[in-house]
């Protein structure tokens, strides 16, 4: 096998004395800030038109998304003019903050005053590359050049500003010393603290320090190290919001804006489903349904997640993932029979003990948050258990299949799947359950049927049932008397060939297809060699069902013995 | 906004006295385990065939890991078949070990002693659930309970293992607690060490412990912690191996196994891709190159990544995301300016330097480790700057355009991208190229010319240029002499109407399109305004490119006055 790993330079933790962050918790939700029209679609094969763009947008104020980077607006024509009709097209409500980025360089920072010139709230967002690598390799300078390129932007951008600021403008400002994971810690340090006071920062008009994974380098316990001990390091700490920009090269980010927050960072630069440059960047759907599913308010309304998706992916023209957490197609689909059963009876526990929490086995969050059903979360196929194909019969179709029913049916549909070798879609589930009980009428047949019941001085019922039953081309009239009408047709085919079945068990429960409502009937015999045969009716008479079950339950052992 | 978050249950962390994890470090690979066959197959909507499990299989092998869950052989007559197939087929190398699944079930463990045997080298896997959760809604169960499922599966699995290892067998045992993350850990502790005396583990006949994150529920630090508490409990340690199967719920799959290296774990359970029950297991391809992105050998081959996916894409029909790690399409792809900017310039830093380090920025790793190239890493969309374009010249067309034109030429391709509101194709990026440079061969036109040279005795060149220019439908002669061909036809025709250019920069190298090789000349001439002009010209003939290359400068200067 090759040696390629050799060349590479490992990642050199901090040796840290004492870490606080590890006991921490996540306890509310940070500053969010969506750099999806930026980051996202600076990133995308075929970047957003203006019409997407401003579609995108609003979507995101119906999250909630209170700061929105909105783009580079120096960088190019189409930029600048998304920028503009922005502001001037009223798009932006006053509660919401547009941030613009631009590199650390005089001609596109005024440019990008230019572009901002009307808004309401504003976030100039500036950056320059700071990492020992690009230091060396891109740049060709060493810290005191570095540090001059941030202090020189910020020391312009505090100029220009006066104006805009008099004129009404509420601007704020951004500092991200970009490959901050690739930066000596206390150089970090220096150039965020020389920007910080450049640029009049205070505890009233506190200036965002943004801390990129620009490439995600390292173990995200490794990147709260960093953090805590920059916070811990840095001067003017009180006057600065410490905000986060993770990617995700190492499948991590969503790790590492979590740890960053117990490390003490106060706001998210994030993405819908990630999207961002190569990697993308981190999640903020997984981040803000990682907080609901524990409790935490992500001040984030992600009810309708499909809704959501299906924008995304139309103006993105990027695929979520099949598996991606909350938003994935197949992430509410428990396949594995003993997940589906746990589902099942966590379902079943909830409703029973009133339980106002969620306790449900293998559903980390309840679906209808997020908008989505149940209805489609088990699939059946050849993995799947007993429990799997009830479940679907459940809750696809209403039909409530009694506990030791379950191995048969679900028997019958394994050795289906087995067959066919796919999935089965709930509509073949229920045609397996039709075919094989419903639909077993012959040989025995009910032609008609009477019922005549009263109930005696001391309150017995009796019934008496008569009826005429067809096998095959005979029929044959048949009476019997019991305690109630199943007992006494029972009674009434005893005698026939149909007198070696012992009955079992019997439940019934009413169900609605449209607005036509019926009784379904499940019937447990048992035969003279103690085997289990069930069988299912259905009609509109409550009295009749249970007939049509115990002939199905029969016909189909008469079927089996053929 | 609604208030859904409120039914959560927040995992509560454990509290540590002291940890260690965070100071440490991975320096080796762990023992990996593939459960894509099991796991990975049980969620996909249709499961492997026979023929498509096999293959990939014999591509698990091929990667070079070593433990291999083929499936769940008492669950489903396709599953017990494919294991006969595994072993009377011989698939299955002398140094690699089956791992199958079990239920703590008597008559599941029996039927999977008849899947196994004849096979060399089988882990047998067992699980039961002992979380909280599960022990109250599914099995209404206290711990004794639970813990007699476990040892009695132990018991049995013990038993019947004897025959089958004086048979010549190397049988060895794992257990799951699934849910393990949901269990006390002093619970915990106390059932897998109640497993472990059952199964008779010693150093030398260690056991693996087995710790699932069924569905990932905290944050991977407070996993780690659970881990390591769980490990400094345990009072066989010395007699299991302890190993993870992280799930990704929370989107933290590979962020748990990593700590969970840190922690104490020597073995993990993973899958290509991350396929899996919802959200997937954790991905080994991101794993494995994680550590190969730190110095650290996987001991596993992703070198040809892409074969990998396209088998694991037709097999499983699922669809390896964009952003995947290290296997997306657009992970190579660096669209910002500024990111091609240095992207190229750590190319070249390592290329002059000789670095045997990988030093380029935006990269963490390699392409070429994983068999993919550097080719399409740059798109070109009106997001990008003006080294992108050059850099696809030079890495998609081998022209290496000077510094000074890389603005000219990237503005170009800038207005292109605005107008079409796509991304550009290398292909459209080289006719932008060719239709503003190589072609722009009016009005000025070279018709037929001759150099004659000599060296005078003090060892000066003197050539002479004669030669025969059109300019619409004109023709005219022109002659000069210089120090070497450009001079002596700049010289003549100095005096034309071509006459306000000075000469600024010229560059020159070789290019091979296929077995054929040209001369490239680049030439830079500033107008008397101080504007500059570049033109290019090819020729097999290296006096000619250059030529070519100042008449396409003044046709262009020509061509943009008229």
């Amino acid at each position: 096998m090759s040696k390629s790993f050799e060349k590479y330079i490992p990642f050199v933790p901090l040796k840290m004395e004492h870490r606080s962050w590890p006991d921490k918790q996540i306890t509310k939700a940070p500053i969010w800030c969506s750099v999806d029209l930026r980051d996202g679609n600076q990133a995308l094969v075929d970047p957003m038109n203006l019409q997407e763009k401003l579609e995108y947008f609003h979507t995101l104020l119906d999250i909630g998304i209170k700061e929105i980077e909105i783009g580079f607006p120096s960088a190019s024509e189409t930029e600048f003019e998304i920028c503009r009709e922005l502001i001037e097209g009223g798009h932006i409500p006053d509660d919401v903050t547009i941030q613009v980025l631009v590199q650390a360089r005089p001609h596109l920072i005024q440019r990008t005053f230019e572009a901002i010139r009307g808004a309401k709230h504003v976030i100039l967002h500036f950056y320059n590359s700071t990492s020992t690598l690009q230091r060396k390799v891109v740049f060709h300078m060493d810290m005191p050049g570095i540090t001059k390129i941030a202090t020189d932007a910020a020391k312009l951008i505090y100029e220009l500003s006066q104006s805009v600021i008099a004129e009404g403008m509420d601007l704020r400002y951004e500092y991200s010393p970009e490959s901050f994971m690739g930066t000596e810690m206390d150089y970090a340090v220096e150039i965020c603290q020389a920007v910080l006071e450049e640029l009049h920062a205070t505890p009233e008009k506190r200036v965002i320090l943004n801390l990129p994974t620009t490439v995600e380098n390292c173990m995200p316990n490794y990147f709260a190290d960093e953090l805590e001990y920059f916070i811990s390091k840095l001067p003017s700490r009180d006057c600065a919001i410490i905000s986060l920009h993770p990617h995700n090269d190492r499948g991590c980010g969503v790790a590492t804006a979590e740890m960053g927050l117990l490390a003490g960072a106060e706001r998210i630069e994030a993405t819908l489903f990630g999207n961002g440059e190569r990697t993308g960047n981190v999640d903020i759907v997984t981040l803000a349904l990682n907080m609901h599913t524990q409790g935490v308010d992500p001040e984030l309304d992600f009810s309708h997640i499909n809704r959501i998706k299906e924008m995304y992916e139309r103006c993105t023209k990027m695929k979520v993932g099949e598996r991606q957490p909350y938003a994935g197609e197949l992430v509410f689909t428990a396949f594995s029979g003993s997940h589906q059963d746990a589902i099942n009876k966590g379902t079943q526990y909830m409703r029973d003990s009133g339980s106002g929490k969620w306790e449900i086995p293998y559903l980390p969050i309840d679906p209808a948050d997020v908008g989505r059903e149940y209805e489609p979360i088990i699939r059946i196929n050849s993995q799947s258990g007993k429990g799997g194909a009830a479940f679907v019969m459940q809750h696809s179709f209403g039909f409530d299949l009694p506990k030791a029913m379950h191995p048969e049916f679900g028997h019958i549909v394994q050795v289906e799947t087995d067959r066919v070798g796919t999935e089965l879609k709930p509509e073949r589930i229920y045609e397996l359950f039709r075919e094989n009980y419903i639909d077993a009428v012959k040989p025995y047949e009910l032609v008609r049927h009477s019922f005549a019941e009263f109930t005696d001085e001391e309150g017995h019922s009796h019934v008496t049932f008569a009826g005429t039953l067809r096998h095959a081309d005979t029929t044959f009239q048949v009476q019997g008397s019991g305690n109630g009408p199943i007992d006494a047709f029972f009674n009434a085919i005893h005698g026939q060939k149909m007198d070696h079945f012992t009955f079992v068990d019997y439940k019934e429960h009413a169900i609605k297809q449209g607005s036509d409502s019926q009784a379904v009937a499940y019937i447990h015999l048992r035969d003279e060699n103690g085997a289990d045969w069930f069988g299912v009716g259905m009609s509109h008479n409550i009295n009749l069902a249970p007939l049509k079950g115990i002939l199905s339950a029969i016909n189909r052992a008469a079927l089996h013995r053929d």
